[in-house]
């Protein structure tokens, strides 16, 4: 990539910082700091990187802690070095902790003491010798020495030692853009997001500038965001879809505004105080907030919020954003987010949308080849707004990264209006003579019976037929006199609804099917009733 | 660029036939075609193009008509192919088009008889022999056998050999979108706008894959542009102005309906039956098309119009667009479009208002470095919306593309708050003392004088100050009994507005000043007022 087309996160800032210099980049309690302001930050920190603990391009940078503008300091700073920031999950255990540190091996740790110092020090102590940073590497930044006069990057009393402030306010620090190695390369990996676990243990999904700014520009269209763009940070920044307005809201100059975690009253004080536009709020918390804007008369009408309970409509302003009209769609970690949208109005048969106009999307059968409308088969993807792979995982890079595109590992279906179908995750295939079988598609036409609570569908060895498909099913409670549903009828139902060969040959009823946390174990349901044969089992 | 994060033009239409399978691509007259329909046809020409006239990655297809949906099918095509296409000016005069066709020594002459069939004609006999495509590569697109049944490419009788139909209708092609060499890489030149004369002759701007798609995300955020959009192309497309809609309209899967030119009742007429949201339009057109609508009930309600007049406003739909809002910026065709502007109400001291979310901007010296806020500099601008050099230019490549900046030869102010004002073309430097002095800059700051109606500046070689500033001013017709404007009120003027060296040492009085087409001649301005000594001319 030459420079002269090159746009990375790190020329946004720099942007910014011209076009945009007395405008609030981010609130964070009695912090605010301008574009400058925030830029200057970067810059000392991106200088005390490089310095003070020789961390530059490819390197990890890890936080541990909840919400702070620090870690879009953390980004900007990593996005200039051409290293990589990893928000990590802070209600993880010790345990999952130390499987991160070890996994990312990262140059600098910025951990907090409120609500998790306990679980840090326990995870640091589980860590094997010479694993991790070496003590100026971990970073307390909830350690006093606060930024408070945004002008003062040193902010007020001495920062101490080993703490982040301390690493900004370095001697051998400086707010000069001007880094021996520049990150100028849009396709350099910046954000590392972990995503469900394979073979038992989480992966962290590699998402490049370009990924991050192309689906800025998506998203941004989408959500009508723009420079007056006030985004309260109320949902976790481990997570793709706080992270996604979060990204979108810097790149268009907005104002980023951040609260260490969900508390109702906190977020109706910050709307009120900051007139934020928008937040990442769920229906416990909206009613929380509900209740208590009617004790207290707090201002939420900056808000433009999705339509909900109309106590809740009444105190907000309606989001007529393309995507508050239809908030819809298909998205992954691995897609930076949506990957497909049901926007504008057009409307669509698939509960998924159309693919947004930065991206390729494909239904494939597993050989690889797309499958017609109509047919179930694995959602594949391609173009700016895929990931890069997995951080340390070579072998599940290529296996989902192949051929020029990202498997996305979930089923899908084209429908005869162009739009897409979200079918299911994509676990195991049955094959029964040379078809095959997603469970996730039978389990989904067998959950729409009504006499149905729940369904998990596996294969069993079949002489004639390699496999054939068993159906294992939670019946409804049914009312007195009501018969309860047949093994006929499932059989019967799924014959009408899909293809005749995907239909049940067995069915079996049980009380419950077994799980470990939200997901069916499918092995344990193999052992019980028979399951086994699957291709490429061995 | 790897493949898994690459996006083509091509990519575009393969994903538009899959996603709007039943969707109206493109209308022009009685020609309809749906996106798959559209893609069949491009997949066609593009297989001709490789297989009949050779014609591959790298060579161009010269496009020598008015506009029409053939317009969009050779821009795809090309970008299948990795070629290019030039829509031509198709007011120029035959030697006008006799350089384009030998500058641009084209594969395929795409011509049109309708109003310039003579003059095409005249063209193809100045070139000298050798030059441009044999006879095979000469196609009239409006020559008959038009593809009115859109199912039915080859159209209703046989298209006249020697045609643009015959071409997609010629046996040895097909609508297969297997090609040997598919074009995968975005920052291949795809598009080819001949923008203003430098050194006496035009030169085209090369534009990508990736500048078109990264631009129709800005221009398509801020014209609001989606699948349900549909545009009247009623500007000229060899003009980015309107071209750069036509491909947001088609990124977005929007409706493209052609028109030859610009005729105020077929433009009614195109916008109620075809229920247009967006037409290029400009005052006198929209002038006619107001009383054509007073005598002729048009229902012209779908079109969102900029405001105007009253009369005007009553018959279209406001456009509340952030681009409607304040149609304000600074725009280039080597920026595929706008480059800056004055979006979403934030409101900005510069008349340009700011860089775009997918571009950095800087005001420089002639040395390359930052010129301070406040002083005017020339405006550079780099990222993925800027062109890839000019076709056959080396020279003026290197000039204009030098240390990874787009050197725009305008000049711009960076203003207080950020924003950008557009100062005027950087023509000569004018060199007093240590400083360089734009002459636009002190025409501009004169132009603002109410006694002066014209004004040009030019430098005089000075003993002392290497050169000294000289205006030469035209002054307004004044009422009977009032002071025409003198001398030293202009430099007075200039004293207390702009920086006191840039002031004129010299004014002179003229009748008008002496112009070559709409540009003021320096250089015969120099040889009657005693002009030169400018740095760099030896």
């Amino acid at each position: 990539m030459d420079a002269l087309h090159a746009l990375t996160v790190g020329d946004v800032l720099r942007e910014h910082r011209r076009s945009y210099p007395g405008r609030t980049a981010v609130v964070d309690g009695d912090v605010r700091l301008t574009w400058p302001e925030l830029d200057d930050r970067v810059n000392r920190l991106a200088n005390a990187l490089d310095r003070v603990l020789g961390c530059g391009a490819g390197d990890r940078i890890l936080w541990l802690g909840q919400n702070s503008f620090r870690v879009l300091e953390c980004l900007g700073a990593a996005a200039k070095l051409g290293a990589m920031l990893c928000p990590a999950n802070w209600r993880s255990s010790a345990e999952e902790l130390a499987f991160v540190i070890e996994d990312l091996d990262p140059a600098l740790v910025v951990w907090q003491e409120a609500e998790i110092g306990d679980t840090v020090r326990a995870a640091r102590a589980l860590l094997p010798a010479g694993v991790g940073p070496g003590p100026a590497g971990w970073r307390q930044h909830d350690a006093g020495g606060d930024p408070t006069d945004a002008g003062d990057p040193t902010g007020r009393g001495a920062p101490p030692p080993d703490s982040y402030e301390a690493l900004l306010a370095d001697p051998v620090t400086d707010a000069t853009d001007a880094l021996p190695h520049p990150c100028t390369d849009p396709d350099t990996p910046l954000l590392l997001l972990y995503t469900a676990a394979f073979a038992g243990r989480p992966s962290a999904a590699m998402l490049s500038h370009r990924a991050i700014l192309a689906q800025d520009m998506v998203m941004g269209m989408m959500q009508e965001i723009s420079n007056q763009y006030v985004y309260l940070n109320s949902g976790p920044l481990f997570h793709v879809a706080t992270f996604m307005t979060t990204l979108a809201t810097f790149h268009f100059g907005g104002t980023n505004v951040f609260t260490p975690r969900v508390q109702a009253e906190e977020l109706c004080r910050l709307i009120e105080t900051e007139r934020c536009t928008g937040a990442f709020l769920q229906g416990p918390t909206i009613k929380e907030m509900t209740l208590l804007a009617e004790e207290h008369p707090y201002d939420l009408s900056s808000l433009r919020a999705f339509p909900g309970h109309p106590r809740w409509n009444a105190l907000v302003t309606p989001d007529t954003s393309p995507w508050a009209r239809n908030p819809t769609g298909f998205g992954q970690t691995e897609c930076m987010g949506m990957l497909t949208l049901d926007a504008w109005g057009l409307g669509s048969i698939g509960s998924a949308g159309r693919p947004h106009p930065l991206t390729r999307v494909r239904i494939v059968d597993p050989e690889g080849a797309e499958v017609p409308d109509g047919e179930t088969g694995e959602i594949v993807a391609s173009g700016p707004t895929i990931h890069s792979g997995y951080w340390n995982r070579p072998d599940l890079t290529a296996e989902r990264l192949r051929d020029g595109w990202h498997h996305t590992n979930d089923l899908g279906r084209r429908e005869a209006d162009g739009s897409i179908t979200f079918v299911g995750p994509r676990t195991r295939i049955i094959k029964s003579a040379a078809e095959n079988i997603y469970p996730a598609e039978v389990e989904a036409c067998i959950r729409l019976h009504p006499g149905v609570a729940d369904v998990a569908v596996i294969g069993v060895p079949d002489p004639t037929w390699t496999q054939s498909v068993k159906a294992i099913v939670v019946r409804r409670p049914t009312d007195p006199g009501d018969e309860p549903v047949t093994a006929e009828a499932i059989v019967e139902h799924c014959r009408t609804s899909i293809a005749s060969y995907k239909k049940p040959r067995l069915v079996e009823f049980v009380d419950e099917l077994p799980r470990q946390g939200w997901a069916v174990d499918y092995d344990a349901l193999d052992a019980a009733f028979g399951g086994g044969g699957y291709p490429g089992s061995g």
